[in-house]
């Protein structure tokens, strides 16, 4: 029996206020509406992202909201003048939209799209509605996407169709952790990634920092020196290929910072760092420890609300580049597709990514994995409760 | 009678000590040693860097001292294995050298050099002395030019043989303060400079602003926006190009910020914004001026020490970038040879910016003229006491 044009009611995990667990209900999703499209949400990973609006510490949250940002599944059904995307396809949730048609997706300089921006800032749909109800209350949507239901909508610039063969329980990962990694190495650095032989830094190796360690391999960084406070996070790094580990809680000597072991390690600076922990004092140490003259700083983390990065400007005078994207810089629907393909052709590694699975009735246990040190991704499975 | 060979005794604007007035002192000025260089000077700028440095806020400052880095002359003799210059050629001498042999020179990414970093920084010759005594005394060289003499010893990669047609009363100006503005704009900025039809918005009308401005204007950009908080420097703005002025102590509305009008001006943001204030809040102003996505911000101005930049991530992240430059990103010995011709020619502004004189007798009253509002560039000819 089909469900198009009705509204559906399935379990999806609501946060009801900041700073509390998950919680799994009955929710009713609506049908799309023009420029719309209802997803089938097959798996989802669990981001800090999510955490931290979750925490309450995000002055832009707002409750009762549906998170999930990183979903996989099929298209049920599509609003009228959807043209890019038909009931039955295989995709991936944007949290960054792409239109096409503004000035942002029209310039050739940048991912962010102005199309959906100032409604899904708000949690709303581009018409000012929530598609979603649970106990009579309006529930908010986040990021564009709530992938922590069995069904959600979103916008036709917020979602891409990949290949039917792909798996989904890899491919909800390539919504965020992955390409923004990935993306940032390969795009956003340099003037379209990095250059082979460049020497590379990442901070933080979690799936973001694990996957710009897998661009820098990809575009032949001749050395990736990976920084973490977590021991166990060498043999990862390691894996994606990194050269070199330093963690700068135990391996400083006397009167040694972070950025000096580095200039001492690169002989002069790195040519990129990536900061892929969101503190504030990290991302001054990556750039710091850029080469004078060309080094690149990307940030990559998101800092908690009103914490302010901030140097000598004598740094980026003497030549240092300080800059930043949000997923990576890639273009959801035109370049996604083929980092799927990558994917497909074990050019890009996704599968040695997820760590922990936890079924809906799991998510927050899914949470709780994420901030454990051994924890690179956790997928949940959505049709599982 | 030939000089060669032996010590000159000359004229010389020298700094005893922080925060006091130069005085004009006879000098004893070595001949040059290998890959040394002796210049009559004939004319040189004063620029805020000196005056900085003879502040005595500049940590680094030292004295006994000889400032000036903005100047032009004729070379007097070289020592053992000069080959770039040769007696009576006329020069400018360059605080930024150039080697072309060093990992800096070779990158190709900078105009930085790391041939006479160290000992430049230090007030000494590559071989870690002085040319220059009075009473007795080694007197210190500055920035590696020491133009307040009129006769002064460089170093073979830090001078630069132009075409002998070039009036020096205007080629010293290259030295330093137009070639830093006109080389950011035409060079710094984006992947090699501005493009034709961004838009572009210069904080601070000095001769360095001045200059970006005329590079922005060389390189078609659509809008020229000059910020500056004396409202005499909007005529001196248009005469180059400007398009807009807004005066921020003068111009605002209630509520409004100096980006947060810019942005109203610009459809969301400038292309490219210049710092040429070395205000560390300006310095962040322009960053935030700058459009999501692609905007770049550029700082030339050099901040006095310990202060820092700082801003909320996210404007990094939102594809804003933080760069700078010194010297404008300019190759001395490569590229200034061909800012002289285009002078020559026609296509670059130099005359316009004098617009005052004082023979070396009246280097003090140079400095008063600087910090006066009207006064873009004061040339002190070294040959008239």
């Amino acid at each position: 029996m089909s469900t198009e044009g009705k509204t559906i009611t399935c379990k999806a995990a609501v946060a009801w206020g900041a700073a509390q667990d998950l919680s799994i209900e009955d929710v009713e999703v609506a049908p799309p509406k023009a420029h719309e499209v209802r997803i089938q949400v097959y798996y989802t990973g669990v981001c800090h992202t999510d955490a931290y609006m979750m925490s309450g510490k995000d002055p832009e949250g707002a409750f009762p909201i549906i998170p999930g940002h990183e979903g996989a599944g099929i298209v049920e059904s599509v609003g009228e003048g959807v043209t890019n995307v038909k009931p039955g396809d295989n995709v991936v949730a944007l949290y960054t939209a792409e239109c096409k048609e503004c000035k942002f997706c029209k310039s050739g300089k940048t991912n962010l799209c102005g199309a959906v921006r100032a409604t899904q800032g708000k949690g709303v749909m581009p018409d000012g509605t929530s598609r979603f109800k649970c106990k009579g209350k309006d529930l908010l949507h986040f990021m564009g996407c709530s992938t922590f239901s069995q069904y959600t909508v979103v916008a036709d610039v917020s979602v891409v169709a990949i290949t039917d063969k792909a798996p989904m329980d890899r491919t909800c990962l390539l919504g965020c952790g992955i390409t923004t990694g990935y993306g940032a190495a390969v795009i956003t650095a340099g003037k379209g990634g990095i250059e082979k032989g460049a020497t590379v830094a990442v901070f933080g190796a979690g799936c973001v920092g694990l996957s710009v360690i897998q661009g820098a391999v990809k575009n032949g960084a001749s050395k990736i020196i990976t920084v973490d406070v977590n021991d166990a996070k060498k043999e990862w790094a390691q894996k994606f290929g990194s050269t070199d580990f330093v963690n700068p809680a135990k391996d400083l000597k006397e009167g040694e910072t972070i950025q000096s072991r580095l200039v001492d390690m690169t002989d002069g600076g790195l040519d990129y760092t990536f900061d892929c922990t969101g503190n504030v004092h990290v991302m001054r140490s990556a750039l710091e420890a850029c080469h004078k003259g060309w080094g690149e700083s990307i940030i990559i983390g998101v800092a908690a609300a009103g914490q302010e990065i901030s140097t000598r400007p004598f740094q980026l005078v003497t030549g240092r580049v300080w800059k930043g994207c949000a997923f990576g810089g890639v273009k959801g629907r035109t370049q996604l597709p083929d980092l799927v393909d990558d994917y497909m052709n074990g050019k890009l590694k996704v599968d040695e990514f997820i760590t922990h699975r936890q079924p809906l009735s799991g998510i927050n246990s899914a949470f709780h994995d994420m901030h454990s040190g051994d924890c690179i991704r956790c997928v949940v499975d959505m049709r599982t409760l």
